[in-house]
């Protein structure tokens, strides 16, 4: 098949929609007790998850997203012809410890926080190309792993200044498919549609690294700000749309900080996104009531507030045509400490209404 | 196009070849004077390539053999569609700030020292979609950066058993295309093509996870060898082949007691690849002069002698057929403190020789 056109440097447009089949968000008790309480499919009170060790605890509950998302299209693992994976731990353990166990075929990812933008990526291009029935994309953060990984020990009680992010306790998957769910023929299934039709992946538009030279590790929205301009603006450039033709375009997680500068990097260029733009970080925490300074981050904020709140808006046809902007920061503790400067990335993913009556 | 057909459970056949243009190495002094010195793009008598530390000299080097491959293919860095790269650092920062600043669309990628076979795996699928004219496939490793991340500091003198690795300080780079090279064509170029003919990717088999709860960070093959065993089983049973159909099939860095491992482990099976095998880690260093005890390993250590030795030997007919699996042992210094096991992953990538007749 002619599986879709690049456009510009960066972009393609598929020819045929890459459906999302279904998907499912697990989250810890913060994010259960924010505003999409009523959206995510499990909410752990426990943020051990049952587990004795942080990173196990991230690994368990990115397993048990993977897991539910292939129940949720009324598969099996053995259905699933690849997983894309990733996560902000060192060598990705979440991932190889977790979703790693199912037994699929595995790529693993590193994309910091865009790393559901960048597996939606892959996943879309490996299933246009025809290239799998069914592929799971997948990405976790955990609050209590990211804090270990890159700041201070909780223990410690580190002061954080306002602009700082609070890592998101969640993870999510998707299952990626050339056709659109049909849920009537498989028995228990919860598949992502509605009466008046589906969801799917219509294009993307890959981001490079971009420095503005910041070296705040408290201060993420405010690195990754200038890595999601350069994005949307491509992106609108490439597929020559503006504004006008998204009902949503949602960031992964700039926060209050990153959020500002990322609309007056915009408007330097005559885009002006303040009517259309949303950011996952702000819509899962309440900010002022619970302590979350900035918002939140973490590969897990994008990732289950796609799964929680963006997909279902565009299954049910509230949302015609949104862009999926997952923002990463490009950091270690060693080349923070080394003095070096913090880059961004931020990977766009388009995702659009597919009424039933043009369904393949 | 129908770029493809999936084989089995994890492998895909492409229909039409994915020619590797060009591909170029570069390496550390300790490899330069080991037995393949000889084939190398490039050998840097400074460990520190030039830099202050031991991070941004990995950074320096991948950079320069992604410079030298996009160079030897009579390209520039804008004509480079998409980049694939990953290392084995926390975070990928030897990728993030050595490759990431050329400026390309980025796919950060881990697969721990399977990483070049992820990334030409992701690439071919790319290319064979019709997403690509022209993409870069990189990885690197370096012996500090590797010491430090993963065990002890090298000032400690930590003695090493004989099971132990050496981490290769080398970067390779490809550049992946649906068109054959046709070198005449560009002045001072260097692509990878004989009076023969040229190199192409005609598929792929991917890895899964595979842990069989070894906990020894200091043998990495015996880790690893379980994968490369499930990855080699299942790429003969997907493709319908047999030892009998390779020149040679040549894994990453299982070293001596991980070679062994696999030989055994396939005979089990009905396998006899002791003919065919050859393991990158074991060609790259004289183990008995350079003092490397069971061989090379790291992500540059597959990467440069597939660049080095692998490819010219394809590109001049005198193999016909090769299987390329580099392997990657999934572990961080976190999950190895805590106990946990060192899983193991493979991505098996079919090379072959195209002859100019056939060639597209």
């Amino acid at each position: 098949m002619n599986s879709g056109t690049m456009l510009g440097k960066a972009s393609i447009s598929f020819s045929r929609p890459v459906y999302i089949q279904s998907c499912a968000s697990v989250v810890g008790p913060k994010e259960g007790d924010g505003p999409l309480k009523n959206c995510f499919d499990m909410i752990c009170d426990d943020p051990m998850f049952g587990e004795k060790k942080w990173e196990a605890a991230e690994s368990a509950m990115q397993k048990e997203a993977a897991v539910l998302a292939i129940g949720k299209a009324g598969l099996t693992p053995d259905d699933i012809r690849f997983v894309f994976a990733g996560d902000l731990l060192a060598q990705t353990i979440a991932s190889s410890f977790g979703i790693a166990e199912v037994g699929i075929p595995f790529f693993g990812l590193y994309g910091a926080c865009s790393t559901m933008g960048e597996s939606l990526s892959l996943g879309a291009i490996a299933v246009s190309a025809g290239y799998g029935h069914h592929i799971l994309c997948a990405t976790s953060s955990h609050f209590a792993t990211a804090e270990k990984e890159f700041r201070f020990p909780l223990g410690y009680g580190c002061q954080r200044p306002l602009s700082a992010t609070w890592t998101v306790t969640g993870s999510a998957a998707c299952i990626l498919s050339p056709e659109a769910p049909h849920p009537s023929e498989i028995v228990g299934s919860s598949l992502l549609r509605s009466t008046l039709g589906s969801v799917a992946i219509t294009g993307i538009t890959t981001g490079k690294v971009i420095d503005f030279g910041f070296r705040d590790s408290l201060n993420m929205g405010g690195c990754m700000a200038p890595a999601a301009c350069d994005t949307i603006y491509r992106h609108f450039e490439d597929f020559g749309r503006s504004v006008n033709d998204y009902d949503a375009v949602l960031t992964g997680d700039l926060g209050v900080v990153g959020r500002q500068i990322l609309l007056d990097l915009l408007k330097e260029k005559n885009i002006d996104l303040s009517s259309v733009h949303q950011d996952c970080g702000l819509l899962i925490y309440d900010n002022q009531k619970q302590d979350t300074h900035s918002g939140g981050s973490g590969c897990g904020c994008a990732a289950s507030v796609l799964a929680a709140y963006i997909l279902p808006r565009v299954v049910s046809g509230f949302w015609k045509r949104v862009l999926f902007v997952p923002t990463g920061a490009m950091l270690s503790k060693v080349s923070f400490n080394e003095g070096e400067s913090v880059a961004g990335i931020a990977h766009g993913v388009v995702i659009e209404h597919i009424s039933k009556e043009t369904e393949v």
